[in-house]
């Protein structure tokens, strides 16, 4: 089940690849494109300096220079703006899970009965410091859960839906190799109770200076999924081998190279 | 240890409620007490409304009728101000989980080894409704951890940084006398891990639309801090047992009206 889910996810990345050969209208829509992504950036750095409820169209249409007019052609509210920023960083957060599940079935070869919790722990690893090094992206995933406003529409949430649907998928189907859900929903709702609490946890840094001696980040999120996982009737022993992989995989690229999701993407448009 | 706790808590009580009598100039006091209570809930009412962003000291004044250098004399800052909010909103949470510490001695009185399961089981039943009833309370708590933007100043953080303190010492000490933490650091930790990850798994109530079927917050994060007690060690039949005794707790006072935090305050104060 989980080789099925890891072949889809291929094909699914090789359909993306395949390239029409470009023509002026092709061209102009690159060019459409790259404006598009532009006034995200833009936003996102924006949220970044001063928060998303700062973020207006008026501002960020001044912050571009562009016409309120001109950014209302690109999106036609903050709603479906805030929508295409959330998708964004959710494909992101999956495109980066997916490569470390790739690692995962790779230096879990010759034990691939541990490929679900070791995938799980990474995780966790991976998330922390995605906490840390894409501090952005992981605001914007903790608003989308955490801010009781609705701040992307009705008819805007559909493509952050099948995001979250995707994410807890992909989470869900490691529970189930990991042996510690047995059916697709008991594995869902397992999934979603992993990543949230996890982000609970991992918005604690913010009371760091309440805390006297400070917080190791890390190991408060490693306790938290350990301690799941064990309840969940993972086996003690299990845990232990799937941390000397997750080791290996930090060897192999280490995980704050991976949670640097923008320094990733550089790399990847080969700047 | 646990009895110790409970004495303290109870003597602290005792000294609040130990009134002078009144004089012109503590009737004075009481007045800017009134008017300081004021301004907080009016404040409070405005966060509800539009959300922590949208206040402002300008918008706050307007509201009161006040002018701005009037609402200054009370608070002088917005820093100071939601700190004040922050504490305030903290207390009221340490009462009610103090009121359920009560109650939980009383049931439990003729099994006593399972007074800390039983709280910890008790807490979670409470947050969840607290979730719903009292939303801008939750929204607050939550706020103060999920934010990474600063609230509250360095120089008005004293007080809510001892509140989280005693919060976390009051699950702590439950967390000990449940036999899932041996020493006091180590109760701590699992009590920060406890409180922020519910936090986190009762935020998920926001993406709810994003679920097939939709979500019961409350076997959400049952399953939750299910799992976590029996991954530190506790044992499946006294969760069992403690999830006995909790239904008697909300058989004598029902949940949702211990975590409607604003209809108890009503109600002491005789309204």
């Amino acid at each position: 089940m989980f080789t099925l889910f890891v072949n889809a996810v291929y094909e699914l990345e090789k359909r993306r690849s395949t390239r029409l050969p470009k023509t002026r209208l092709s061209r102009r829509k690159e060019d459409r494109e790259a404006r598009h992504q532009l006034v995200l950036d833009v936003a996102l750095e924006l949220i970044e300096e001063r928060g998303l409820d700062h973020l207006s169209m008026h501002k960020l249409s001044k912050e571009l220079g562009y016409t309120v007019g001109a950014l209302y052609r690109y999106f036609p509210s903050k709603s479906a703006l805030i929508s295409s920023l959330q998708c964004q960083v959710l494909d992101v957060l999956k495109t980066s899970l997916e490569a470390l599940m790739e690692d995962v079935a790779d230096v879990c070869a010759s034990e691939p009965s541990l490929i679900g919790i070791t995938y799980l722990r990474g995780i966790i690893t991976f998330y922390a410091e995605y906490t840390r090094h894409s501090s952005s992206h992981f605001y914007l995933n903790s608003r989308l859960l955490g801010d009781p406003k609705i701040l992307v529409e009705e008819e805007d949430a559909g493509g952050v839906k099948e995001r979250v649907q995707a994410l807890m998928l992909l989470i869900g189907m490691a529970m189930m190799q990991a042996g510690v859900a047995s059916e697709q929903q008991e594995a869902l709702k397992k999934a979603l109770i992993f990543w949230s609490g996890l982000h609970g946890v991992l918005q604690v840094q913010k009371i760091e200076r309440y805390v006297p001696g400070g917080l190791d980040m890390v190991d408060l999120s490693k306790q938290f999924s350990q301690a799941l996982l064990l309840g969940w009737g993972a086996s003690p022993d299990d845990v232990v081998c799937a941390d000397q992989y997750v080791k290996q995989l930090d060897e192999r690229t280490p995980f704050e190279l991976r949670a640097d999701v923008k320094g990733v993407q550089r790399e990847k448009r080969g700047e």
